[in-house]
């Protein structure tokens, strides 16, 4: 017997969808669910498998089972592909495995040809409508199928329309149709040398061709590499009886969603047309209705439809987006799918549906979409507003959220126009930690350069601030104060809109929406957090960032990076100090200025952390950062140090760096410096003390950053050790020392760290930047096209590399864990805060993620939902 | 029955280093072999190791048994410990099986006291010379042992001096030496409180705690850590019987050579003195004799020594370093080993010995030491001229050999004067790719800023220019064309030397000496290459650099770098017209006229190296390295390329980079401007294709940099491939193409570029950068601390960080082996030509390593030994 090559809707379900794509697997679906699907047949991805292998030849009996399935959807429409009486009119679509631009798109109304147009014409009693169907065919079919230009098809149409001096499409009647349709088959046969088809068998036959072509059409292939798709046999192809909701009045088009997908509410809701088909919604010329309204309208179809939704939810066991058409006041329904939802919709709905005994909690957790709840957590702009607000350029979305102020051009006028009680928007070719203070002062923050963990991107997410990064359109002159885009200019004062989540930016003002926690999204935390089994921790650096964090649940610190706390007033003068410094002598006596601060510092982030590990890391950037770069800046600094101008510059000349991010830094400087490290651990240490005595049980981890090698680590420990000793504290149980797994050395020689080491936190950041051998701040230039190309599927900076940077971290806990069974493992780069990166660290076996405070609620749902997805294999 | 905790020099052999320590082993050695060498015995290792074990007592038995060896011996010796009429003297030294710095050094005449050195002065009839003895023994005993400085001892001695007038210790009489001893002895009761022992057995119990304890000193235990010498049991203790030199007329002492150190002649060398002890011959007030004149002064002993040496020789192989002293006509060996030589000695010693017979041809080639041939390839500044010469700074010795020129402080300049005529020494904060003309045309490089791989040492290498990389110290003042060093200036135009091989900096002209190969030059590289296994590249780029690399026996390049063929006056024209053409015709239009000239450049390289493999590396600096710098060079350029300034800084702005390493270069450049593959690809398969039609064999390898992912690789090897199938050229027949392997990801993702690759070529210096996480030209700065603070035993850049970037490497040829089973792996890093890196790589299972012109013969000699050492196990 041989192999079934085509299916009809009735004989599949949506677990095939191998065999009949996606699409096909889902109409099969509704069919098996009783709903009203207009009837069809799929010929499957294997047929297209073998019309390959056999030299695009289909397979032996394919068409004769196409055959036999087109004479039972005949009998059973009571139509004939063809009919001059009652012809049956199809659609003929693509459909993958998996949902892939670049196939053949769709063809509408095959079967139409001059003897069939009339029976359509005589059956629906308008011929106006016959002969519209006919044009757009022979539109479709020349384009998709034949190859003509749709421009060519547009030049007739026009040239008709400015003949009749009609303006509108509507004004044209059944004899211009004809005319048109006639001036179509002409430029088929212009452009392509044959006769427009007019057997229907030979337009289902060519039909079915080009979709099998187009599985390897050049951009599918591409596509089909960039996404690293493999494994699929080819593409199915569906054939479905038309259905149209363009005839008359008791016919129409819509679309629902089974709740409410911007706030949630269980309550249909959706738009409709009359008398109309999906591209009139689509176009948007008339104004679609109220699905309610259908219930006075048409009570019947509403009813109808009322009970299919009610089914289909159940039976998805999610909020379903459907398409309709009602013709002559039949209902139909052409497709359902999960349905998009805002945020704040996504946790109602995954809420209510668990009281409503729909799905279980677990399965809740897995209904939303982690990386939208940034969406929940950050002002927005105003959704109506911004839709007619004028973006102007477009970078990186650096940090999420809407942000509306007026534009400065400088970290110190921000400072200044904000303490004067200013909304400011700080524009910078690139910010600088010395920039942290004007960071802090303004509502959003945009860049020309820097990507995606650039300074600027990376302390604005931590401060919750929405950030535009790397956005290289724009042409700052930072002298003149103003920049310019596209023609604009903007100067200093302008008013400027950002929105973060997009990256756009925006001349003037656009309103900004305050985000609003509903109880729903404590319930859904609750639910993650009993879900997940890694440890939630945060990256802050101040008392103020940390609270925020445990605000959102975060179980402890991952990473408290000290030298923020460098950047501010006096602290930088004694830091600068520090480093002008010639002696041993000069360098104790700044940084003995700058103890009791960091000191302070340290009590207070313990206090609000309480009984809850923090991890602080002793100084990593160069020193060089802690210098001004400006002529005017030095001048100063010069002047506030007494020093000469010149030893500023000898001092900058001397720390100048071809590579920086590979250079004096991490734990460099406390090797070269021991007293830097021995002021940290006794500020640290001491802090802890202090708490200790006021009641508090702080957990204090001391960690080492940029170990390369495990005696880079040792001779760091020592110092702290002794340090320790010297304050009677004992490893292991008033504090630990551990490292960032940042280089790659480290990650491969772990078995030699892990003896010494109490902990390890993968620095993600440096560790793709020297895994993969690109720059973060420099990448931009390359990355992007990276991605489309498909050599990374997505941003490395953005979301782990699992290929290969998450090798080097299963090597490292592999070899680290070998020595060390239980060793504390976590991650504290950004990725801690993306949702793939989060699951991935859940599946490698870490021990916790550490991510800015506003991605708390991220990482806590990623990390439950990669629980419970362990769980269902 | 006790363990045997002491050996008498006759129960010991050479072989027993582990338990006798290698100064015991050789003694007893030396003993057995019937050399007069004067009695004594050893303390084992093991006894030390009991010793810390029991904390800090001799283990069971040990005392018992000196006291019995220490019997044996004065019945041997006819003299006895502390005896008041012939008392027998000893010296007590250290010895762990490893030499190592910071363990007790030596105490001479133990066993006299008051009463033993007035037997002394009775048994050699010299009172003068007992107490000379006896004070040197106090002052020895009293620092080393009980811990009391030198300094107050000289007091002692300086104050007598003065008081008596004497202006020579000579001066002193017998009397005047039993003061100076009971000052010394004040001295140690001042500082210790303690008495000075008397009683000579509790003199040898303090001497061997001493040396006990030396073993756990911080020195002793810091060297142990930095040098990762881990395993040894302790240190022996050696007790010898004291020989003087300087008993009258008949004694003397010496040193020599079996053959000659400098030239290798086969004859004996050395120099001697009468009536003097070894420290006389070190001091130099005396000027030594040379040992010839022995025969006459002291036939018998001369002829003795004859015999010795040829039996000692014969017995090592090797030529050795023997120190004797004749004590009143009776000559001793006190001590052999292995003798240092100069290459030149080193080569004929090895070829000589294999022609008499004394060692076999792969035996030789151990005998040298690979790195020593640098000093047969480069100039050397004159040895007897240089020791008068200033030195008035100290860089990094990056590229060997001595050059003598006038200072100047632009490519351009030294470009100039060369014309002129003028041998030119090129001064620069750091040299760029732009400099190479210049660089050319300059007798030697100084730089101050750039370690061992910066441009400037890589550039000089491969020219086998000398080169001082790094020089900190000096003060470069380029528009004033001067530099500044300790006080002096040096201005356009003064002399300056370099000794590249030393990193030093002097002022004025030292005659500088031509290198002379030699025959058994020759034979010794012949030799090596029957020998080694691994495959001997060279890094060339130009045909000459290839001529003298093939004449040195380089069998093909492993690495030619195509960008420094872009440097030259049109070409740089037409290389920055592409990168500012705004458009992809543009680029192709600058592109077009590069390509002829790469064509004739890979003709004339692939002639040179017929019918041997040429990797041809793709372009890989950063673009902006072709951009100018300075204001001036940029208005030149603007006009000669008829743009505005504008427009070139705006480029120069937009191509600026943060850390350039990690940046827009390699592949990314390939992936964003596909028409320069195209171009290169083009330019190689087309040299390739009429070096075929003159009859050539051209072996093609076209090598992508900077691959980081498999897509990156194929997406090149597409273009590629596209292009030589349009010259009807085929992978595998007609050329082959290869990636770097450089970008940690690359190593760790082997497996899945090793499918895809025809070979694979270490870049071990971005390999090191990237894994370990530091650039090599920033690393200056903490890399020297971090040498010696024993982090890395060497500099990662100079030999491989085996337990790092090796198990990178390791890593790599495991995952791609795995997949191809012969697949071709070298190295093209400047590791390509260090002995220890090239011994590394040979036992990995590299297929070949690469490594500049003048390494050729370094890199085959390594490998050979490689090969040798591998066959001995």
């Amino acid at each position: 017997m041989a192999k079934q090559f085509v299916y009809s809707f009735e004989e599949g379900n949506k677990d095939m969808k191998n065999v009949l794509g996606g699409k096909g697997a889902n109409l099969a679906e509704m069919t098996a669910l009783g709903l009203p699907v207009p009837p069809g047949f799929i010929i499957t991805a294997e047929a297209c498998a073998e019309f390959y292998s056999l030299g695009k030849k289909y397979p032996q009996g394919m068409f004769d089972q196409v055959e036999l399935k087109l004479k039972e959807l005949e009998n059973k429409m009571g139509a004939k592909l063809g009919d001059p009486n009652s012809p049956l009119l199809v659609s003929v679509r693509s459909g993958a495995a998996v949902s892939m631009p670049g196939m053949m798109d769709t063809v509408l109304n095959l079967g139409l040809n001059d003897l069939s147009v009339e029976g359509l014409a005589k059956k629906t009693g308008n011929e106006r409508f016959a002969y519209d169907a006919y044009r757009r065919f022979i539109n479709m079919f020349g384009d998709v199928v034949m190859g003509v230009e749709h421009k060519h098809f547009e030049a007739v149409l026009d040239s008709l329309k400015e003949t009749k001096g009609y303006s509108f499409d509507t004004e044209l009647a059944a004899e211009d149709w004809k005319k048109v349709c006639a001036g179509y088959k002409d430029v088929v046969k212009k452009h392509t040398g044959k006769l427009f088809p007019n057997e229907p068998k030979e337009q289902l036959k060519m039909a079915i061709d080009a979709v099998f072509n187009s599985w390897n059409s050049k951009r599918a292939i591409a596509y089909r590499r960039i996404h690293t798709i493999t494994g699929l046999l080819g593409t199915a192809v569906n054939v479905q009886t038309m259905v149209f909701g363009n005839m008359g009045d008791t016919s129409g088009t819509g679309v629902l969603f089974t709740r409410n997908p911007s706030t949630g509410e269980n309550k249909l809701y959706g738009e409709y047309l009359m008398n109309a088909q999906g591209e009139d919604v689509v176009a948007g010329i008339r104004t679609p209705k109220h699905i309610d309204e259908l219930k006075k309208q048409m009570p019947i179809a509403y009813d109808e439809l009322q009970k299919i939704y009610l089914k289909v939810e159940k039976h998805y066991k999610d909020m379903q987006d459907m398409e309709f058409t009602i013709q002559e006041g039949k209902l139909f329904i052409l497709q359902t799918r999960r349905g998009k939802r805002t945020a704040m919709a996504s946790v109602r709905i995954a809420v209510e549906m668990v009281k409503e005994g729909l799905i279980t909690k677990r399965e809740a957790l897995l209904k939303i979409e982690a990386g939208q709840l940034d969406q929940l957590l950050h002002k927005q702009l105003d959704p109506v507003a911004k839709e007619k607000a004028k973006v102007v350029a477009k970078g990186l979305p650096a940090s999420p959220g809407g942000a509306v102020g007026k534009a400065v051009f400088s970290a110190e006028r921000a400072h200044e126009l904000a303490k004067e009680g200013e909304k400011v928007i700080l524009v910078r070719l690139e910010t600088s930690p010395e920039d942290i203070e004007g960071m802090h002062a303004s509502q959003g923050i945009l860049t020309a350069r820097g990507g995606m963990t650039s300074h600027a991107a990376v302390v604005a997410r931590g401060m919750g601030t929405p950030c535009v990064a790397g956005c290289s359109e724009i042409k700052i002159e930072e002298p003149k104060k103003l920049f310019t885009v596209g023609g604009e200019t903007v100067k200093e004062l302008d008013y400027l809109t950002l929105d973060g989540s997009t990256g756009e930016v925006i001349l003037g003002k656009v309103p900004v929406v305050d985000p609003v926690l509903s109880g729903n999204f404590g319930t859904v935390m609750e639910w993650a957090r009993e879900a997940k089994r890694l440890g939630i921790l945060t990256n802050a650096d101040t008392p103020k960032d940390a609270q925020t964090a445990a605000n959102y649940g975060a179980e402890g610190i991952g990473l408290c990076r000290t030298e923020h706390m460098f950047f501010e007033g006096v602290r930088i003068k004694a830091m600068r100090e520090m480093i002008l410094a010639d002696t041993l002598e000069g360098r104790k006596k700044a940084l003995a200025k700058i103890e009791p601060m960091q000191k302070a510092d340290f009590k207070a982030i313990f206090k609000v952390m309480d009984n809850k590990p923090v991890v602080i890391r002793l100084l990593d950037p160069p020193l060089h950062e802690f210098l001004p770069k400006e002529e005017a800046e030095i001048e100063h600094m010069a002047m506030e140090m007494n020093v000469t101008k010149e030893k500023i510059k000898r001092t900058i000349s001397d720390l100048h760096e071809f590579n920086p991010m590979l250079g004096f830094r991490g734990c460099r400087l406390g090797i070269s410096f021991p007293e830097i490290t021995e002021m940290q651990a006794k500020a640290i240490l001491e802090a802890a003390i202090e708490c200790r005595k006021e009641g508090f049980k702080p957990i204090a981890k001391i960690e080492i950053p940029l170990v390369g090698h495990v005696k880079e680590f040792t001779m760091q420990k020592e110092i702290v050790e002794k340090v320790a000793g010297s304050l009677g504290q004992k490893r292991g149980k008033d504090y630990w020392v551990g490292t960032m797994i940042e280089v790659p050395r480290a990650a491969m020689t772990a078995d030699e760290i892990a003896p010494e080491a109490d902990f390890f936190s993968f620095g993600t950041n440096d560790l793709t930047q020297m895994s993969c051998g690109f720059s973060r701040d420099d990448a931009g230039r390359f990355l992007g096209a990276y991605v489309e190309a498909g050599v990374y599927e997505r941003d490395p900076f953005q979301s782990i590399d699992q290929g290969g940077v998450g090798m080097f971290m299963e090597l490292c806990i592999e070899k680290g864990r070998k020595i060390k069974k239980d060793l504390d493992i976590g991650i504290c780069g950004e990725h801690g805060g993306d949702p793939e990166s989060v699951k991935f660290c859940h599946r490698i076996g870490l021990s916790n993620v550490s991510c800015s405070p506003y991605r708390v609620p991220i990482a806590t749902l990623s990390a439950a939902q990669a629980a419970v997805e362990e769980n269902k294999k």
